[in-house]
């Protein structure tokens, strides 16, 4: 008794990516795939090079067809850009489609201002309210969900590497004066079409994004309400994106600068807290750094595999904690995750599907 | 009349560096060359495959020999490691060479107990005071120093992109809380055989230093005495470093943490005030960001010249000032800079031998 | 009942893979790994950054012990240098280990004479002979094998680019003037310590082998008895091999020099039989060449999996074929190749546990 | 008394290029810049991010403009599409510029019917004779030009391995049965806008010419009457090309199959036949390969040079001799030579603004 699923944007990398997942994925079946834009309708192998024989044979991959997919599919998956997926929605699950996985962001700001100011061009009406499908965070609000916002990249290894710090300060007994998240980026994150061309962007360190990073936003919603304050009050966290010359993967560095109040036990390891408040979870590894040639986390210890690699750090010199993740973020930074989250909405382990070791070295 | 110079250290990557743009100084005539360590003499040819014919033709490639190169050169540059340099130095000093450049940490740290704590294997005489050789900060020092410490790769990114802060503070009414230097760094920093095998290295962001990275120190004490300080009086400045893809440039951004007093001036572009800080410098470019294939400053824009290209932005939602600083490390940030201290010692143009566009796309 | 597996050498790159590999066979169990060299008994992960949890939990990673390797196996895995194992599996085969299966190039020349020249230091006992262990090619000697000798990487693309020729010739009524192999290899080919330091390989194409491969031989040695022959009435063949900027993942364009007799038949499609050539095997992919932004075959669109890509072209303006096989070098150009023959061994479908697609784009 | 010179189609790579080296030309004055077409006027600095001031300021970046650039100039580069160039070098001789240097491959193939073959979409009128632009080849023809034709980079770097081999055939008593040339090229030769996106360009051995490369028409005509012919009486010449992951280079192997007559003489060394025959050529340097971290010749040893790097091997097995060349597409391949052959064409040193050494490692 599979579940029928389809997947509307099929010719994009995080598109690409859900195909991979699903094909060998035990209880969701894949019965639609279509792409965002019009255009003739090809074969899944002339888009995805990779993709030979698979459950998408017969499928034709055409221009999106909501009733078609809201026939055939309880869930449907959108690699869609915010717009389009803003669009979609409501008509799938007006159509009666049970679950909507969304992986663009025209869900995840559930606060109407703040999405209208970050997404002032995706105007988007709220059929049912969203689920944030960071499943370490969300996990109890998943089952029942109707529409499921998959996290951004960054901000999904922003926010594992910062849930475990509220804990971490009250037992260090230290206050939070600011975060400054250093994002470091690789080129898939702009799309197989969107981005510079390689001569342009191979051997870069670019500042896409010195400040006013749209992932900020999701960052701070999803920790509001967790405990996590600085000392003004609110959360004040700033954001800084590079473009590195790396296809798949991000990294960001969290600099927590803390201010030490009387008594502040620095004996106390960040390493273990971090290690034990992840114990439970299957996609969280809480590495432990090394000098070497392989420090971690490293993207590159986790390339196609649905882990967040997580490490902290006490600069006692600069009164500062130093937080970094590292992921894939095609898979736990996008169709790796939706899939997570989509598991965990049908009860389903949610590793199912999830389980492949990353490749080391690609 | 030129003057003659020699290379010790001439098979790694700096030293290779300094024969390249010596080739062409018209002022500086290369009479040494030699290793740091034991070897058989060898033509520049076998080590360096770039490097045809040049002025070192003829100049036997053989162990450093203290005394040929006091008695052959007047100025005297040292790409060796910080142990050798701190043997080298004096040696060459007291053999009567009249400048010593020394491209290691060996006397870049002024203070004796700072350079004890981290350089302990490094234990140094101190021949004569050295002169920190960042032109743009001490270029007054430099006529007449006896010993050169050119600064590190990522110090010189991170001064230089910090020089001009005071004064913005100053001009905006606001004051710092906190500096957070986080860099980035290519291969070629690890020197030619130093360095992870390319199947390691390729496609990372290795956090190989997320705290306690030497240069931090340097950049503190260089700082000291510029009027820069933290709230806490002294000036509390964190360092990561992050090896990426990348074979020559490193990146650094620099996250200062702001506090708003009573009255800030949030009108002043600070954009403005760095471009007029260095409006006379040669070698420093304040660089408009831009969105688009090209954000700047990138070290891909600077590659094989000895600029630094600097920006500055206000991050006002976060109370930030992300100040991002780019160069070629074997350039602006070794054996380029090595030479315009150099140039500046001998009261020439501080760019003679240095006036080469970047190389770009490479 | 599964069967227990070892690994000797799990500490190098085809040891990794192996281990990544075997993680998920649902047949073989890991009972035993070990380094090929002595060193202290270390936790995988300290080695394979990317490898969590798995069946090598509990498993000491020490120096090399037949007489374990022996009691706990019936399969053991050689991932070592060729000199260990020429030593290693007379010594597993004479204490009853039933299957030894080597990934070393040790035992792929069966002519004594042939070994002896391109593997001077690598004598060998001649336990029993060794099949290799190409599936596509011998896939019948492999059932009841004792020691399988996996091909090397750029021979596996080149006799799979190779094989088919023989018919093809036929079928054009054209005569095979020479071969010549021209290879692009990536980094991993050198292993974890072998290779260059990033900064001297990035951006590479190094002629590191411009004749005289030693993977030509085994391209010969395959090949003989298999009706290709050129018109000198042996096989003549060369082969230049250069390094790329690639992690994973070899090239091979095979150019197939061919004289026209008096009736040639033109019209026949070259892409066509190579196709049917290759329509039962699970492996190998027989691609269509299309302009644009993905030309194939290509090693980016097999990373990770274990497919061979291969596509062929006739060049009439130069009375050429071009023939082109793509694969990653540690997959169907080793590990998994491996294992791939060791299913075939034991009578299992020869693609279990090594069903994964490729993962692209990374 | 310096010459005026334009630059047209100055905001693609080799644009960029030209401006790089003319910066720094001792005789030749940069009076023109335009773009190929149409579009805003824009600053040099916005296009090409490594450029800062120079001879370009003031001069405005506007669309092509043929009365103006004749104005101000002796000589115009063209470094716009063929279809362009076909059409502005014409004009720009009847609006009396002395000479145009034309970068496309629009006047390339001198035989009407080769052109209309190759270059269907590129009709052109013939204003003058073009010469080829490769002084090793036509230096005799260069004086008094009005039209260069600069030849393409694997072109270039085919025919500098090929031009020594016609001797070296005589001494060795070799026939020429078949040229294969196996091309490896990096991004920049598609053009700044042209190539593929970084996540699916990195990493890639992309075949994007399997056969029917358009420069295997170039290579024939110009290797025409230097007396190399393959047994066939004609020159049997086949060419495959490869995209690999590399920002500026290219390399070709030049295969080339011998027939064995009676009395071939093995004894004689390639290696020393190819260096006195470049014995006198500033720009060719003859490398002896060596094994080890950096085998020669590798397009990374030219980077940013005008060098072109060649070797030859006796492949005595296979009886074939492999040439190997490597230069930098956007120097040698490109810019560099335009730059070097109107050098020639005025009677100035070859070199001049052209002595930089190559940047390495890059």
């Amino acid at each position: 008794m599979t579940t029928g699923v389809g997947v509307i944007g099929a010719t994009g990398l995080q598109g690409g990516e859900l195909l991979r997942l699903l094909r060998d994925h035990p209880e969701f079946a894949l019965r639609h795939v279509s792409r965002s834009a019009d255009g003739p309708a090809v074969p899944i192998g002339d888009v995805h090079p990779h993709l030979g024989d698979g459950p998408w044979d017969g499928l034709p991959l055409g221009p999106a067809d909501v009733r078609a997919a809201a026939r055939d599919c309880a869930v449907v998956f959108l690699a869609t850009p915010p717009e389009v997926s803003a669009a979609l929605a409501p008509a799938l699950l007006a159509e009666g489609v049970a679950v909507v996985v969304d992986l663009s962001p025209a869900f995840r700001l559930s606060r109407p201002a703040a999405h209208r100011r970050w997404y002032p061009r995706v105007p988007r009406a709220e059929p049912v309210p969203a689920v944030y499908g960071l499943p370490e965070l969300h996990r109890a609000a998943l089952p029942g969900a109707r529409l499921i916002a998959v996290p951004g990249c960054l901000a999904t290894a922003a926010i594992l590497a910062l849930l475990p710090l509220h804990g971490l300060l009250a037992r260090l007994g230290l206050r939070l004066a600011s975060i400054t998240v250093d994002g470091k980026a690789g080129s898939t994150g702009a799309g197989a079409s969107g981005g510079s061309a390689h001569a342009l962007r191979a051997g870069t360190v670019a500042p896409y994004a010195p400040s006013g990073h749209r992932h900020a936003a999701e960052i701070t919603e999803a920790l509001t309400g967790q405990g996590l304050t600085t000392t003004d009050g609110g959360l004040r966290l700033g954001m800084s994106v590079f473009g590195v010359d790396l296809v798949r993967g991000v990294s960001v560095a969290v600099h927590a600068s803390v201010d030490r109040p009387r008594a502040s036990r620095r004996g106390i390891a960040v390493a273990e807290h971090y290690a034990e408040f992840y114990r439970a979870e299957r996609f969280v590894r809480v590495r432990e750094w090394r000098r070497g040639p392989v420090p971690l986390p490293d993207p590159k210890a986790t390339t196609g595999s649905n882990h967040c690699d997580v490490a902290a750090f006490h600069d006692l010199e600069a009164d500062r904690l130093v937080l970094v993740a590292a992921l894939d973020n095609l898979v736990k930074g996008g169709a790796g995750q939706a899939l997570q989250a989509c598991n965990a909405r049908f009860g389903l382990p949610e590793d199912l599907g999830l389980t492949a070791a990353p490749l080391y070295p690609a």
